[in-house]
């Protein structure tokens, strides 16, 4: 394991560490020499840190699908590029053209182009009555810091879901079944996979995420966010190229789960089997929840999982647990 | 990690490692003074150094159970003091002792006292008229190198079964559905959890696996194998005070496995659900089976676990596959 601090989590189960900065050449290389494959967890491993260790040694996904992934802007234009829907957005220069933008959109998200997540580097954007629009644009505009950005305009959906997806080097795609995601605060709260979600919308949002992952020639595990619009649309939200948040619950209700199979897929192993035995709620754990760890250890049918970090700072995901929820329902064979 | 050499599998997720023997007193002691938890997953530690371990920081199962466990007779004369019923068995010292009981029980198997597994250190012993037993006698005494044994006498059962029991510090117990075992050649080759066990052998089952980790004042995960004879009566045939190879389904049947739950006891934690949410078979693959790894990792609805060991040779376990085989069946609520 490559890390940049003592800290972290990975390091308790690792057989080797490397602990530098990610702009140590020098450490990078020497930890590229000493593998086969690299593969990575955190979608803002800087590109040029990447680079230096694809030319040691197979790095799974690719800098490539980092890059697609970084920014926001590259990202939303790659999908729409594949005919796939997203929310209306436009790059965002200065605030007279986040103003613009607001106007045409009627409001929206303006959201940091690079290093966003858990709804950090993001304000909303509403106005209402045109003569609002400046000054909303200025305030969202400084709340982001006034750095490179895009605004999305506000689709109205039904819900969110998520595909985790799977591709292996010979090309070969395993989708898990999508759970409905909710969101606090800009934070996953809960993922559930009950069946709710129809199969026909099922086969569409996993199309979507077998489209995207072809389209990059992508190694490895990806998470898919998509809004289901009113009309039963599917919009992509945004991709993660590493295993994801609401792929958490298929450690339990999976003969194979998304971190399995992601190390499968860049290992060249075969990819496991995707589907679902039991149907499961994830549900995080968020700041001080985690204090709650006892209850739920003893919890019938739940599985507990805290992640070791340091600081239960608010905010914070410190773990998760999952729920059986009886065998699975409304399965696709 | 304290392990004797720098092969075992487990240091290649340990955080750190203590490579060295176990008469060494020296790095034992360094080894327990920098944890606060120690625990086995072998139960052929020598007692000498797990008592230098537990005289330094907490050990559990504690070495009163291990005791109970490395010797044949100490365990058996344990388990017939608790009024569970055993197979007929003798202490053996020498050749005429064991010609004696043999014709006492009409033939049997007999075991070294001290580290048999997977049927080494066993030899059947069979005559077919009385004047056969002494040379039948000698025989066997001879394979298993004239070593202190006892012979068991022959049981005639239906099944083996198994029950992997966990018992907390505060005395809380839970008891995963044993599984019927089936054995190739000595060695654990198959295990079946299916609801094939009528609800009243499991509760009689999992009740002398409670009493016999009650009676140790057990902290831990334990292995209880039963022989279920054909009268539908319970026998044990021997504890195995850690994880154990016919519980290995747990791993993807239960929401928490016996792996978790044996380091949920080992810590002081709450003990998890045991009940299983399917259906599982395990298979192990021993010796040259493991080569067929790719095939089985592609398998719909399998679950592939290798262990590292470095070579295959012929009889040793080197991985399972588990099979998942739909919502359990006749599960007790």
């Amino acid at each position: 394991v490559f890390a940049e601090e003592e800290s972290e989590p990975a390091l308790a189960v690792a057989a080797r560490a490397t602990i530098a900065r990610f702009d140590d050449a020098e450490a990078l290389e020497r930890f590229a020499a000493a593998i086969d494959v690299a593969t990575y967890e955190f979608e803002n491993v800087p590109i040029e840190a990447a680079e230096r260790i694809a030319a040691r040694c197979a790095l799974r996904p690719s800098p490539a699908a980092l890059t697609a992934a970084q920014d926001r802007l590259t990202e939303k234009t790659f999908l729409r590029g594949l005919g796939l829907g997203t929310a209306p957005f436009a790059e965002i220069e200065d605030v007279a053209g986040l103003a613009a933008a607001a106007r045409a959109f009627g409001g929206g998200i303006l959201k940091t182009r690079r290093f966003g997540y858990d709804g950090k580097g993001q304000a909303r954007l509403v106005f209402h009555a045109p003569d609002q629009v400046e000054r909303a644009a200025a305030e969202a505009h400084a709340a982001i810091g006034a750095r490179p950005a895009i605004l999305e305009g506000f689709v109205p959906f039904r819900r969110e879901l998520s595909v985790i997806v799977a591709r292996s080097a010979d090309g070969a795609v395993a989708c898990y079944d999508p759970p409905v995601n909710e969101h606090r605060g800009g934070v996953l709260r809960r993922s559930v996979v009950d069946g709710a979600v129809s199969p026909q919308t099922v086969l569409a949002a996993q199309g979507v995420a077998a489209r995207i992952v072809d389209a990059l020639d992508y190694v490895g595990v990806m998470g898919v966010e998509l809004f289901e619009a009113e009309n039963g649309a599917l919009l992509v939200n945004e991709i993660a190229p590493r295993v994801h948040n609401s792929g958490h619950w298929t450690l339990e209700a999976c003969a194979v789960s998304q971190f399995e199979q992601h190390i499968r897929a860049v290992c060249g192993w075969p990819l496991g089997d995707p589907r679902r035995h039991s149907d499961a709620e994830m549900l995080n754990l968020i700041g001080e929840e985690a204090h709650d760890w006892s209850r739920l250890a003893a919890e019938p049918g739940a599985s507990l999982h805290l992640y070791g970090k340091a600081d239960a700072r608010p905010g914070r995901k410190m773990g998760h647990v999952t729920r059986l929820l009886g065998p699975a329902a409304n399965r696709i064979a």
